[in-house]
């Protein structure tokens, strides 16, 4: 299944993609994050209608947006930093978080804004120690399109910790849907991408993450506890605005498209 | 005014702390954080109860939680690290968030868990690109004590970022109560301080930080947008478990006690 959530004038609507990519609104106001309760909510669904006649609003709420940095060779490569021996981790606020299709805005100050196209995990059960990466992946719900995007001069030149860099206003496209953990059986095979004013600057697979899913779910789990709706962003491939030569970082007018298989595509202009 | 929240048999419910130290229940369930409505909601507070008779709860269930590292210089110090330029920033996720009587547990795995008694600023209005420090101010809605309790071996010795290390279950003891601007004529001029098992650890006051309340409200205003129930954690002074000689972390059975001028204290036993 792909979940959607709009907006409407009745409010937040959950929603799900029809095989041939109409939007099926499902009854009643949005609700909160359940996995087992999507069947039977799905098999409610109304009438579908154009993909393009509704508002998409980001896919879920996080409770935490959990991310790993230098999760791609080629990017830590691109950035003249090592592969790290484990995976880095730092945090964006779920308050950062828009839809697939709302703009991105420069924050006051930023010299620097840069793109990120992520997988992200969306966790579907409490995971506190697990075993090993077979029950980690129980634990996995679905997959999510993340744009990371990222202030890099508040990020590497204003002292201290990545967070101060990646957690400015509107910094979390997150969607269009949630795609269903059932309908991939490798998430180690999935390509995705970024363009920026229709050049493509990112294009990889999560082939080449350094950490996989299954790693990082169980890894995390041994730091924090991971609750249902979180969601973890699995680190970025090589092509950011910070590798290209020269940078070339967001501006305003620019429009990024960012795309995943099955994960749908976001079209963000920034402002 | 201090307010509380509480567990009862109805669920959570919001509280005021009377001059005499007893708790008044508002009536109602406890309601999202307002602080144009604590005003008029309290003057309908029932009788008072004894503190010792109620089950206290998180004061408020954070949006966010912007944690300030290294803002003290002898804490800067102790670590064998240099006053920093301008303010480190990490992140607690609010899932961490537990009341000021609740255990801390140690994670599988930790091998320093550490305290770090702190002023928590909580805000009251949607603050964003401030233009100054007094009107920072008017976006603090009042303080609370936070216990940012840190996994060093996690934080400092695992890769990476500290957010690894700040982020286990119960490593945010926060309360007992909000204590509202209004009573807090000067922010820098609050004593706080720790105790593990009766032996007094930390022990200074809000006047010895390097970046004061109103400069970080300010600050981390131009990096990102803090919203109403936001909480700042602004720093720990010196006597952090990894500061003493030889350096002394947390073991089952430790009770910590925390406390703030104005602020309470927090009883937390470990496990």
């Amino acid at each position: 299944m792909r979940l959607l959530r709009i907006h409407t004038d009745d409010g937040l609507r959950d929603a799900v993609l029809t095989d041939d990519g109409r939007v099926a609104v499902l009854p009643g106001a949005a609700e909160p994050f359940d996995p087992a309760r999507w069947g039977a909510r799905a098999s409610a669904a109304e009438p579908a209608v154009d993909f393009e006649s509704v508002r998409v609003a980001p896919p879920l709420s996080p409770g935490k947006i959990v991310c790993v940095g230098l999760n791609y060779a080629d990017h830590a490569a691109e950035g003249g930093q090592q592969a790290p021996a484990e995976p880095i981790l730092f945090m964006k606020a779920p308050d950062t978080v828009v839809g697939a299709y709302d703009d991105v805005v420069i924050p006051r100050g930023g010299e620097k804004t840069d793109w990120e196209v992520e997988l992200g995990v969306v966790i579907g059960r409490t995971a506190a120690y697990l075993a090993d990466e077979a029950e980690a992946m129980e634990h996995v719900a679905g997959y999510v399109l993340v744009n990371d995007v990222s202030e890099r001069h508040f990020q590497l030149e204003r002292g201290g910790q990545w967070d101060k860099g990646k957690n400015a206003a509107t910094f979390c496209p997150l969607g269009p849907w949630i795609l269903t953990a059932d309908e991939v059986p490798d998430p180690q095979a999935i390509k995705l991408g970024l363009d920026v004013n229709g050049a493509v600057l990112q294009d990889s697979s999560t082939a080449e993450m350094i950490f996989g899913v299954a790693n990082l779910v169980h890894y995390i789990s041994q730091f924090m506890t991971l609750y249902p709706g979180d969601v973890i962003s699995t680190g970025t491939p090589a092509g950011v605005g910070a590798g290209q030569k020269p940078p070339r970082y967001l501006r305003a007018g620019d429009v990024m498209r960012a795309w995943g298989d099955g994960l749908g595509e976001q079209v963000c202009k920034v402002r």
